[in-house]
């Protein structure tokens, strides 16, 4: 085990009618705003339960934040909360309203030249607007970590970074709220949180094995649970157990003492920010190459996966290895989730566009052995053509 | 999955050599008190570690914490932080030293009548002293945790309490300290954690995957890396999975959401108080006879403890929970622990006695449904006579 600093601060508040307590997780006498998307948590009875929540506070609202938020909108944020001395952010969305609560949060406090360096050029947040967060759709974990990953969409660029003073200072999570969510947004986060744990267990071995078998626990009830949810949203249960893989598939628990890949995600963001393909999805095109292209570095772990996760018996290292991967797409694709570039109707002269995107930006030979280089990036687009 | 609310705000230095980062850890100008035990770590190398980490700031010391740390040992650090001005606590021991830090903690800022009143009547914590942890022996979790257990010599008690001002600031693991442990210890502290797990996770089904998955793992890794430490205690990887595994145990994650018992920990607090067995040797006379007397209402999780940690395919339930609870005998036996009362001398009137102390305190229907009464203790005690 690598020696590690684990430390998280955010408060969980899960389950059933928690979305009535925010109001004693809040300081008092905060200016709150109020930050939400498209307006779906007006139909599905969410905002109505905020509002009765914070009714004793002022507050104001900033909505319209759009999947893959945009720091051309978050920006907008910045003029109310001056005018209004906003000091409190309550994001109430997925990953892309929490993410973007994030940026204007510490963008707010930014005193360099243009909020956009703490992504493009890791300018150091020092500090941030506090925030909290009502989770509507369980995913990417953001609610109990401190990363955001925003998109400037004159650039067509979508970047990420990290800060503990962006983690949230409570997250309520309360699995009612899968009952309404469109069905591709259940595979989506499913399969989100799912690659989650592969970029921090798919690596090598360092004999960590009570992270391993944490890992192994969050891949085991996804595959359990995901099609249960999938196929009756309604099942409270199954999205409870959905909904608690996926904040601790990314809260730094699974993730300390071990090496970390995120070729995966790395390569999707760039599928993201050309294509426009859904976060999820990019990364169930992109991971099966990862796991074909890296598969000596990997095999160890690709083993105990294929083994533990899947049981899979088999002497032959090689045919473990491949039903490993095949196994990983079929769940995917049970999901409702498609596996190839073609499927989104993504041409291969893509492949050369996001590997010269990505030298250029120097995000090459990544991965934990910083192996992946173009030729692999290549190669990790061309298996899932 | 039950409702929760989870929030862990220690921050936890893991690994080689982290004792030297402790005083970027403390808060500058603290005036500390150093609080350990009966020396070892002069032996060990540990204390020059810490005070040479420590030599920037003015620090006393309040050394002799005792195994079951007692009220009156911890009464007297209260003198020495008045006349001193002491505004931080640096416990480095294992857990009775880390709970005696804590008691004194809170005693220190109790204004009712006698601390005690913290223990004996759940006289409410309202602020403690500030402390940190550099944990000597990996065993009972309190090192991430805001529970405390002390012992009243002179009444023979053994109460435990519960507050967020006593969770350490931070805790210091470093595995290298298991080198030096007296072997009973190391066995002591597998045991120890592997209780913790079990007090939240054998009791009814809710449902809760992923709370499931990651107890036994950490059961599993227990049963891996117990044996492999016990065999050479220089083993770090061993060592460090241990250390982990024993934190995770008992720090408020697998217990989030899913029912408790803590009925083993109740009866066992008796041995230690009557006959002065320990703490870990008490769980493994205790856990089997709770796991005899309350299968029925324990059965399915006993039964998918039997599957998941023991590999025990058998189709008669009976016998799967018989097997069950002799694998647990066994690996307790195996960690170098006896499990029956007259192994450490108890003659068989001793039951009575405990049974008349714990109804007199109203410590009876107790365990996750409420069923354990009296005839259930005696029972349970008797099992493993």
């Amino acid at each position: 085990m690598n020696n590690f600093v684990f430390n998280n601060q955010a408060r969980v508040l899960f389950g059933k009618g928690q979305i009535a307590n925010i109001a004693d997780e809040i300081p008092e006498d905060s200016k709150i705003l109020l930050i939400y998307g498209g307006g779906s948590i007006k139909l599905n009875g969410i905002y109505d339960q905020v509002i009765d929540a914070i009714s004793e506070f002022e507050y104001h609202e900033f909505e319209g934040i759009e999947p893959n938020p945009s720091y051309e909108k978050c920006m907008k944020a910045l003029e109310i909360i001056e005018e209004n001395e906003i000091d409190f952010l309550l994001a109430v969305g997925g990953g892309s309203v929490v993410d973007a609560a994030k940026f204007i949060a510490a963008a707010a406090f930014f005193e360099g030249n243009d909020p956009w360096d703490i992504l493009a050029l890791n300018d150091e947040v020092f500090d941030a607007i506090p925030l909290g967060v009502v989770l509507t759709l369980p995913a990417t974990g953001t609610e109990m970590n401190g990363n955001s990953v925003i998109s400037r969409t004159e650039y067509k660029e979508k970047l990420a970074y990290t800060s503990p003073f962006v983690l949230p200072l409570f997250s309520v999570l309360d699995p009612q709220v899968i009952e309404s969510l469109p069905k591709i947004q259940v595979g989506n986060g499913v399969v989100d949180a799912f690659v989650h744990v592969i970029e921090q267990y798919l690596t090598y071995p360092v004999d960590a094995k009570i992270q391993d078998r944490i890992a192994e626990g969050i891949l085991l009830t996804l595959i359990e649970e995901g099609p249960k949810v999938l196929a009756d949203q309604t099942n409270y249960d199954a999205g409870a157990n959905i909904m608690w893989s996926s904040t601790m598939a990314l809260n730094g628990l699974i993730g300390s003492g071990v090496p970390q890949d995120w070729t995966t995600h790395m390569i999707g963001h760039e599928l993201t920010a050309l294509h426009m393909v859904d976060h999820a999805q990019t990364l169930a095109i992109v991971l099966p190459g990862v796991m074909h292209v890296m598969k000596e570095s990997k095999k160890d772990k690709i083993i105990q996966y294929a083994k533990r996760i899947w049981s899979i018996e088999n002497n032959d290292e090689q045919k473990t290895i491949k039903e490993a991967i095949d196994r990983t797409i079929e769940f995917f694709e049970s999901m409702g989730l498609k596996t190839r570039l073609k499927d989104y109707g993504i041409h291969v002269n893509s492949i050369d566009k996001i590997v010269d995107r990505m030298e250029a930006r120097g995000d090459i030979n990544i991965g934990e052995h910083k192996l992946v280089g173009i030729d692999e990036i290549r190669k990790v687009l061309d298996y899932r053509n």
